[in-house]
């Protein structure tokens, strides 16, 4: 087996063949100056079983196309497998129809992937685990709950919230994994203006305790800063977000969580980070148990 | 049959309804703010002979995604046919394996189209015609040199002249449209550099004369200006340049073009255009005639 690392493997392909004991090399890759992508694959890998990894945060469709190329460029060369670790897989929330007419986008992006030569697909944490469905292949899901519990343990008394039911399950594991107890809020989106209401707060159990919100993507903040202010309301002592993927879209994204009053801000490497103020976890044994 | 124009259509779809007699809607397309695309078709497609039109200029990868999406979203309307219009055809010039180990790009492209839905293609003239075969469908090549003939009806005493031998077809084409005569150069390209240099010049044929140099793509327009400097060494009267598709990838393109005494640049709305120097030529009714 060999890592190869696209443009956007953001460190996990050599963190992830360290742990694997097996070499790693990077892409050749080039932007035109029309700005079309170039890929060439630098190492002979006829016969090899070959572990790609391309994350396909911002932008998303060069990334996705970037990927797609690298796994033309291999099955050209004759390997013997090959397996797309993809750590934020973009398109993960497109993954229902919510209006008529409405595209399918993370079927164009899995389908896209499978025939453009991945035979597996090891993503992280996706929106929905049953997004993945929609690959015609071997598809697993790497879970860095663990990953993300051992950044966490020093904290006193915790108690895990899932800032929404769609991540309750995510707290489950979460706070199994700290011997923690948990709770939920339940809120709504609007489709169209994408903002989002608090339908059911916190119970009585957040009093005078660390509050840990986890989500499996951090996008604009809003519904962290959401959770923050009603468990603050609720009585907590303090909050921390912790995320999978932490896109932060907005320029001040980070300094309005904190300014929310969230403590500690903790993701995943899946997607780069250069503030200061959050804390990296790198994903790549939760990728490595899944190869 | 209903034409659906995408983001990048650029006025070509209602162009084309417009000369089929048939309804042209525009789909309905956002970025969300993470920088994914989202396409939603607006209108009722059951049953329908579909023709949707994107070009893929830059930034090519969202064009070409936001291709895939409408494709796929067209097809779970149970539309009876879609056919791709895709006027300029991103990564053609990556038609073949020029180093080891690279990735044959447009092939990725072509079968992520055919894959996402698209029965039939049609591209307006793509850097080589076999390329397409990558297309395992029925693809079709829009030929838009009678709409850049008629331009330059009023040119007098004109000679066409291929800037290098992969163009020469292309200048035969136009030279019969116009009843004139044509010439060659012949140029190379070092692959690594990407810098262009002549091998050999143009015949006594130019002294004069109106040279009209024709290509599929002017770039940084690098090769025209070679060819335009080529082409007043061996006495060429005046030097006018036209191409089927205008990228003018770098900033100064068009201004470096005119300072090298090309008098008048044409190119098709294959791609959008903004400088008052460039004349621009409609080529829905080439694709019209493949349709």
């Amino acid at each position: 087996m060999i890592v190869i690392g696209g443009s956007a493997h953001n460190g996990i392909g050599q963190s992830l063949a360290k742990i694997l004991g097996v070499k790693f090399y990077e892409v050749e890759h080039k932007v035109f100056p029309d700005g079309e992508s170039y890929v060439r694959i630098p190492v002979d890998v006829m016969g090899e079983d070959v572990v790609v990894v391309q994350s396909t945060y911002y932008p998303q469709d060069k990334h996705v196309m970037e990927l797609l190329l690298m796994l033309e460029a291999l099955n050209a060369l004759m390997v013997s497998n090959v397996t797309a670790v993809v750590p934020y897989l973009a398109y993960s929330r497109q993954d229902r129809r919510f209006r008529h007419g409405e595209a399918l986008s993370i079927k164009v992006v899995l389908q896209a992937i499978r025939h453009s030569g991945a035979n597996s697909l090891v993503v992280v944490e996706p929106h929905h685990p049953d997004a993945l469905a929609h690959f015609e292949g071997d598809a697993r899901i790497a879970d860095p709950i663990p990953e993300l519990a051992s950044a966490l343990k020093g904290v006193n008394d915790p108690v895990i919230l899932a800032p929404d039911k769609g991540a309750l399950d995510r707290a489950q594991r979460l706070a199994k994994a700290l011997g923690a107890d948990y709770d939920y809020l339940e809120k709504s989106r609007d489709r169209v203006t994408g903002e989002v209401s608090l339908v059911s707060g916190p119970t009585e159990k957040l009093r005078g305790r660390s509050v840990i919100l986890v989500d499996d993507i951090i996008s604009t903040g809003g519904t962290m800063m959401l959770a923050a202010k009603a468990s603050y309301e609720a009585g907590a002592k303090e909050v921390i977000a912790t995320a999978v993927h932490g896109l932060f879209v907005s320029d001040n994204a980070i300094e309005r969580i904190k300014a929310a009053g969230i403590k500690r801000i903790i993701v995943t490497n899946t997607v780069p980070q250069t503030s200061p103020h959050v804390e990296v976890v790198d994903v790549s044994p939760s990728i490595a148990r899944k190869l």
